[in-house]
């Protein structure tokens, strides 16, 4: 079983690192989140770190790199408060992969690529036409991470649109009957097959021994 | 389009709340983060929400659930200062699923599942044996988040193993190639099944109209 230490990780070439780390999480959601600056300039870039909060409030979290490198996505948010959360599915993935440019900020993402931007309840920041999955989000709070500077970015849900056939009967959205993709590392993409939903646990009795 | 606007989120029934915002962050990491409490008992949970953070030092976040909760993954890390991350793969899933019912501390949840602790380099907290990705974490730092009293605990890889067959040439980890799980919702498991991967993206030359 190949072993990397920390300080073999370290000496690791730059790629290779950055390879070999991200996959380290396990699997990761595959998200456009869409924004508009206060100008009106419309922005959708690529996320594979939006995470589940908390249910009540709804709360969903994502990480966004230093403010050394360009981050309209940041920017458009904290210049009008508002962004969408859209999940990428098989059907999008080429164009939302190349969301990861870097464009100036006067380039739309929806102008160089086939992305269709969508507008519903007077919702500020665009959608993105299609997508199984899209919510509405107001800005909450941020935390800067000391440890490397990159930002928790904290949003809650105000509208979730949820294609038809996802929806069970329990709310559970079966995401795999959209095609809904994954990601592992920094760009590799998969389709996960739907295996089981698995009951509630609660504890085994436990036998107590006198021995 | 089903649509559920804030107020009518917030007026769903506890369960169907649950299953449905926790269904639409997308698909989600499937980790096993095991502990040892600083009497020497060991612990073992699953957790959805394993992040990547950064590459450069390598740092993984995860939101443990607020203190009202019985929480020993978060009472042993604090204790001790480390923790492992261990990747689910298809042939411990319902294993891993019976270690979120709520044990008492003085139950480890090895001892009840047919998941076995395994000891490397000296680290102090248990790894789960045989899972395909395994990370010896030190933990860094934590953010208590305001909205809703989770916390955002971060830890530091100190050494990591990875299963042969999945590291390819450039640091990639082929996850898929384990059978490595991905989690919908609260309790939905699937394989993901590898698409592609893509290439880095550069912006596309943009031709500049004279009209």
């Amino acid at each position: 079983m190949p072993h990397f230490s920390l300080n073999a990780i370290q000496q690791l070439e730059h790629l290779y690192k950055i390879n070999l780390i991200n996959s380290c999480s396990g699997f990761k959601s595959a998200n456009l989140i869409g924004t508009k600056s206060a100008k009106g300039k419309s922005n959708v870039a690529i996320f594979s770190s939006v995470t589940h909060i908390g249910s009540d409030p709804a709360l969903f979290g994502f990480f966004l790199r230093p403010t050394t490198v360009i981050r309209n996505t940041y920017d458009n948010i904290k210049e009008t408060g508002f962004f969408t959360i859209n999940h990428i599915h098989e059907a999008i993935v080429d164009d939302a992969h190349h969301t990861s440019a870097k464009y100036d900020s006067n380039v739309s993402e929806f102008d160089v690529t086939a992305l269709e931007e969508d507008y519903r309840n007077d919702f500020y920041a665009p959608f993105v036409k299609n997508s199984p999955v899209q919510m509405a989000m107001n800005y909450v709070e941020e935390y800067p991470i000391q440890a490397n500077g990159t930002i928790l970015l904290i949003g809650a849900i105000k509208d979730l649109y949820i294609e038809d056939e996802l929806l069970e009967q329990d709310g559970f959205v079966n995401l795999s009957k959209a095609n809904v993709v994954s990601i592992n590392g920094l760009d590799g993409y998969l389709i996960p097959k739907f295996k089981t939903r698995l009951q509630y646990q609660r504890p085994k009795k436990i036998v107590q021994s006198n021995m």
